[in-house]
């Protein structure tokens, strides 16, 4: 056998122990760990040392480094989220719904945990200890295999966890860390389909392209997120022009920060000269339709790829549209799925655009930037789906669970004899 | 462009149209369905005849012939098949939850339709207007791909179901039926990742492995149930002994059967030999352990093939156990995550196996022949998943949605410019 299906063996015969856990055993694991993470801190950053200094060594620099480095503060942030993690609501247990069947039968939809989650990550060594903290939380075993830049940070943050593991009683293999970080051993890893119940991806977009090329196992993953702020006809300009400049300057480097600006054309001509002045202040360039160019001269022609693209920086494409059914049809056309927003003060409008869009959340009246698990009340996030199955948009605790059915009865068959 | 790709990408625009449905627009068009199926049965029987005649001919015949045939009672009862789901309960739309977040924005989870489905599934005609009404419930389009021996049946439903479509002003693109049967146009279908959301396969194991094996898209699958009655020490042994009948022979070729008897060593001596002449005189035969043997001489000696096989035949593997701690470690060993029933007066036992046991169905004092989308109050199924995700155990219209965000606010922004 060979030794990553050994070690996720172990670790699949360690979810046993997870799923029959309370609450209180998980919150105390928790507890314990993020103690733990605080007591060791001197070897985790010992650790993380070596990581950076061969990172310098290849040539590693900027923020590329800073967010492989950790000093006492990280590591004591780190621990604070494994806290806030243990406080979460517990998903597991959770009776969803209740019926009496017509034949006495008592069904309940009951959450229980997943089972085994692979973690395929990169550079931040934080993910090691969060995403563990929060499939543990949900009753689940955990597999990470994260980046190779990270591997003694990980390996330190890894052993202090799995060491609490062994003092609570549940098999160190409940969270196991790959060190071979070969790609044969990845691809392996995604096929081991009778182990792996389920792979998560985080990372840039070719990371996420190769899991879903090789996976056999069930993946959750997010490509991209191309985000549209549509300007209706009835919007308030000001409170358009503030979710603007939210949504692609406040962090223009994350997944829901607005991409494209689509505007109807009533409102066009007193909204985007304003609009463009605004954002050309806080260094965005703009790439417009020809409508756009005709209202703020001097703006770049934007091309079908520029709508499609996420520029995840201080971009935007504009494209003044002739009516709400324009704006779907560009969405449709050009969206990623992930984060839609409608300004307008007509709820007619508001209730036809939430209908039509697909997208895994969509926004009237608010920035983009609230599309997060924290903002929108899941507590952690372990990332946000654009997989329209199981979870759609942002996954907390929950999404790491799925409902199954529990049945009571006093004797019942199907086809009683005689 | 292939022929299927193209297909399919009719059917993913036609999901549009389909996503913005509302219930009695859903409801009306399966209505019109049902009598449309009634008013051409006649095309419908002598495009079945085709297929009857063509199964003949290559030496079909019994009961596999009879999984083909149509008549006027069997389309009757297709088209109140389609009635009955147009009566289910609309999931689309509903709101699981709504949270006022503390800055205002009121956060809703909504589900909506999953997009595009492919149904994958063999002989008996009645799946294409059985799957196709239940994906179109629930706001999906779909695409079926039936099996060759029933082509020309499938021919002809999903022809008046496709007029029914267009009379509704729905393109007919919403219910696509394959007609190319080669394996390498559904290989070439389940690697659509950007139009499929997922796959579901319906049939034999072989199918099943054929389609999880070759999928790049999602897939619920459900190869297998080896389902077990578990009788504990304090079981109510006429209770116990009613269940183990109609768990083992009320049907025992379909998945929610039983197919291993557990029993707790102190009450083996008075119920095992009770329940042998039971079933005996049911025409099954038990494989043991040897201390079943020794209870019930003759007995032939179970193997552990034996213990992991769905026999789906009168045939029943059992095994005596020192306790309910063994109980469970034979199913987490030997189960397929399907259904596993307890037979106990004690509660804490009860309690104890439900929360030790990670299949899709647990039960208490209930017949497993009660796992069963019907019987547990889906009103239809589509599948019973035993992937432990999206959903577990059996399908209905739910399962064929998902949860989003909708976001409503009033002009709140994340990072305030003031």
């Amino acid at each position: 056998m060979s030794e990553i299906r050994s070690l996720a063996l172990a670790c699949r015969d360690a979810a046993q122990t997870m799923f029959a856990l309370d609450s209180e055993a998980k919150r105390s694991l928790l507890h314990d760990m993020a103690a733990a993470l605080e007591a060791n801190s001197d070897a985790i950053l010992a650790a993380n040392a070596r990581d950076l200094q061969q990172a310098s060594a290849k040539g590693v620099q900027g923020a590329m480094l800073d967010r492989l480095r950790l000093d006492q503060a990280r590591v004591a942030s780190i621990a604070s989220a494994v806290r806030e993690i243990a406080a979460l609501p517990d998903p597991v247990g959770l009776v969803t719904r209740r019926e009496t069947r017509p034949n006495g039968l008592e069904v309940e939809r009951v959450r229980i945990p997943l089972g085994v989650i692979a973690m395929i990550y990169e550079a931040r060594p934080n993910v090691t200890a969060d995403a563990a903290a929060l499939c543990l939380m949900a009753g689940n075993a955990v597999i990470l295999r994260g980046g190779s830049e990270a591997l003694h940070s990980n390996v330190a943050i890894a052993t202090v966890l799995r060491d609490v593991l062994a003092r609570h009683d549940i098999p160190a293999a409940a969270l196991t860390l790959i060190e071979d970080l070969r790609r044969e051993t990845m691809i392996e890893l995604l096929q081991l389909t009778d182990i792996v119940d389920l792979a998560i991806p985080r990372g840039g977009e070719g990371l996420i392209r190769f899991v879903a090329e090789h996976a056999r196992v069930p993946v959750i993953k997010h490509y991209k997120g191309v985000c549209h702020l549509y300007v209706d006809a009835s919007a308030d300009e000001a409170l358009a022009l503030n979710l603007l400049v939210d949504g692609k300057t406040s962090r223009p480097g994350v997944c829901n920060a607005l991409e494209t600006l689509l505007i109807h054309r009533d409102i066009a001509e007193s909204f985007l000269p304003n609009a463009a002045r605004a954002l050309e202040e806080r260094g965005v360039e703009l790439r417009g339709c020809e409508r756009s160019r005709a209202l703020v001269p001097g703006m770049r022609t934007a091309s079908d790829e520029d709508y499609a693209a996420e520029f995840l920086d201080l971009i935007l494409a504009v494209r003044v549209i002739d009516d709400l059914g324009a704006a779907i049809g560009h969405i449709q056309r050009f969206g990623s799925d992930h984060t839609e927003v409608i300004v307008t003060r007509d709820n007619a409008a508001a209730q036809r655009f939430v209908q039509a869009i697909r997208s895994a959340v969509v926004m009237v009246n608010a920035s983009s930037r609230f599309s997060d698990g924290g903002e929108l009340g899941l507590g952690a996030e372990i990332g946000i789906s654009t997989t329209r199955l199981h979870a759609y948009g942002p996954m907390g605790a929950e999404a790491l669970t799925v409902e199954r059915f529990v049945v009571r009865g006093s004797g019942q068959v199907r086809h009683p004899q005689h």
